[in-house]
């Protein structure tokens, strides 16, 4: 097995720093390693497999020499350097929106489509933290009983909205228990004109809204799992509300199936050996999965699986995963593993 | 107007206080105030319109002469208790779920069915709270484009639980905060063989699992919405979900109508001069229901309503309420209103 060049760019962020500790962990076969990011992070000492690397500006002249490159620093930065990095050789696992919905761009979850990879141009999309471990839940169930109806609603931690987010919620939950004042800053999105409290409340806001009265969260559920399923017809629906909990994504899901008739025991069954999936569905005793529990994480948890009391086709189930992880650098090095194990990268 | 001899039995929990608080708030027309309690609370001295009483031991005999009698001191106070106070002439008004599927028993949330309370037998029950919120929010839909379907996943408060809950929730948060040890011992439900982390947590459990995978709290929702809406077909699915949150239950709904073809301004415009619901809804603002906004308020707040963007009659929701005041106290307070303008207290 050959060495790979790799650059990991938004080495500094939330999802870099968990990026760098999977690759290690997985042992991923890495020839070299530069990291990048923005001109303000640059000169940074990060520490990979005992040896100190200094943190370079992402430029388009840094990815020389790079075959496979990780970007997780933003869209706007996915959109300047990814073509870039293509251009000198590069494949380009996108962790950002930038060109997810892009028909040229497959958008892959390996436990769903790893095949897609086959047709990549370059750039290989990872989708959204709150859509990767929906469908890796569902694609079981789709496989088996056909899929006709996703109704979801989700209990997002503020991880997903970065290191600065995180800090919000801390100091704010201080203030809040001491009696202080303070005021909202940052959530529930940075970059829109009103901020709310997010200790001790739960706010149906994540990412900007569209016209259609959807957040951007919720249309890229809605449309990332058409295509990661390769399911145009599929109905789709979501509510995005983002919760006071660090890392750990949870989700309440109804669907239809396609065939009725399967019962919550065989649907457990498959799930227990699904691949990324690991059931935790014992009501009896109080197991099912919990955000808290699922940090630190590779896999999807999946549990309080129950027959919809009115419909024959209706099922309901609770989906945790770690945001950071499987919701994206997990699913980012995972990919760079199919490439690898299908022989994809030159 | 005559004058009412009232009782409160669980004065000093966290729902007799906001009931005695609400009474106080709407001038309710009291002759003479009866605070009752466990004989742990009992001497206990609470203040009423600037007068002090002395809570009593609630026994058969407290509630001689008395006409209205507000209980929320749990199930088994209610069963004990709630049939002495009415063979002493009493009206119950219950908060517990002792009675609410009880076919002699009315179940009422005042904006939907005030009218059921004219063949009660002594007993009132008040709905489970996040039972009516929702019900509240769906009732003018009903009325007018017919209802098929609900699909509801809850964010709910730990109030609901009770005052050690809450402090439970504090004090976890500071110890997780400082880095300090600590062991759950009241969450999800302190009846339960186990307990988990709230703070900065999501748990889909609230109260005990049926045999069926579903928990009483979810049943609670399924069964006395279709009781309080007079709609035994009515298809309702719940998942319950308890939340590092004060005060104030969130809710994300999905529903179908009979009729589909309202258009959302259609629905916003319905829910605007509904009674008992504040419509908000500007998403372009950022304007929607935040539980840490409604604390203190008897409205049920509605906003984020969305077209379905797959079924003509689909709809999309968030619904917020205070848990102890619409969800508890003041629909009681209200039932008890509304028996005077009935003229149903003899």
């Amino acid at each position: 097995m050959s060495n790979y060049h790799v650059a990991v760019v938004g080495a500094t962020g939330a999802v870099g720093q968990q990026m760098l500790k999977t690759l290690e962990e997985r042992d991923f076969p890495i020839g070299s390693l530069k990291l990048l990011s923005s001109k303000r992070s640059a000169g940074k000492i990060i520490s990979f497999k005992g040896k100190e690397y200094t943190v370079e500006e992402a430029t388009p002249e840094a990815f020389e020499g790079v075959q496979i490159a990780l970007f997780s620093a933003g869209g706007s930065v996915s959109k300047a350097l990814a073509p870039e990095a293509v251009k000198r050789g590069a494949i380009v696992v996108d962790n950002t929106s930038a060109f997810r919905m892009d028909s040229n761009v497959p958008l892959v979850v390996p436990e769903v489509n790893e095949k897609a990879l086959t047709n990549h141009n370059g750039i290989i999309a990872n989708p959204n933290c709150s859509t990767i471990q929906m469908v890796v839940a569902l694609e079981p169930i789709r496989e088996k009983y056909g899929l006709k109806k996703v109704v979801v609603s989700t209990y997002q931690a503020v991880s997903g909205a970065g290191l600065e987010a995180i800090e919000e919620m801390k100091q704010q939950t201080k203030d809040i228990l001491e009696g202080n004042e303070f005021t909202p800053e940052i959530l529930p999105v940075g970059g829109d004109k009103k901020h709310y409290q997010i200790a001790f409340n739960a706010i149906p806001q994540i990412d900007l809204f569209q016209d259609n009265g959807y957040t951007f969260e919720e249309m890229k559920m809605i449309n990332e799992t058409k295509k990661i399923m390769e399911m145009a017809g599929l109905e789709v629906a979501a509510t995005c509300v983002r919760l006071p909990v660090e890392t750990g994504h949870s989700e309440s899901v109804y669907i239809e199936t396609e065939k009725g008739g399967a019962t919550v025991a065989e649907l457990k069954e498959l799930l227990a050996t699904a691949p990324g999936v690991t059931l935790q569905d014992d009501p009896a005793n109080q197991v099912y999965p919990l955000a808290s529990e699922c940090v630190g994480k590779n896999d999807v948890f999946v549990g309080r699986i129950r027959q919809d009391l009115d419909r024959d086709n209706g099922y309901h189930m609770w989906i945790v995963s770690d945001n950071l992880l499987k919701g994206a650098a997990w699913n980012s090095v995972q990919i760079a593993e199919s490439l690898v194990k299908l022989d994809l990268l030159s």
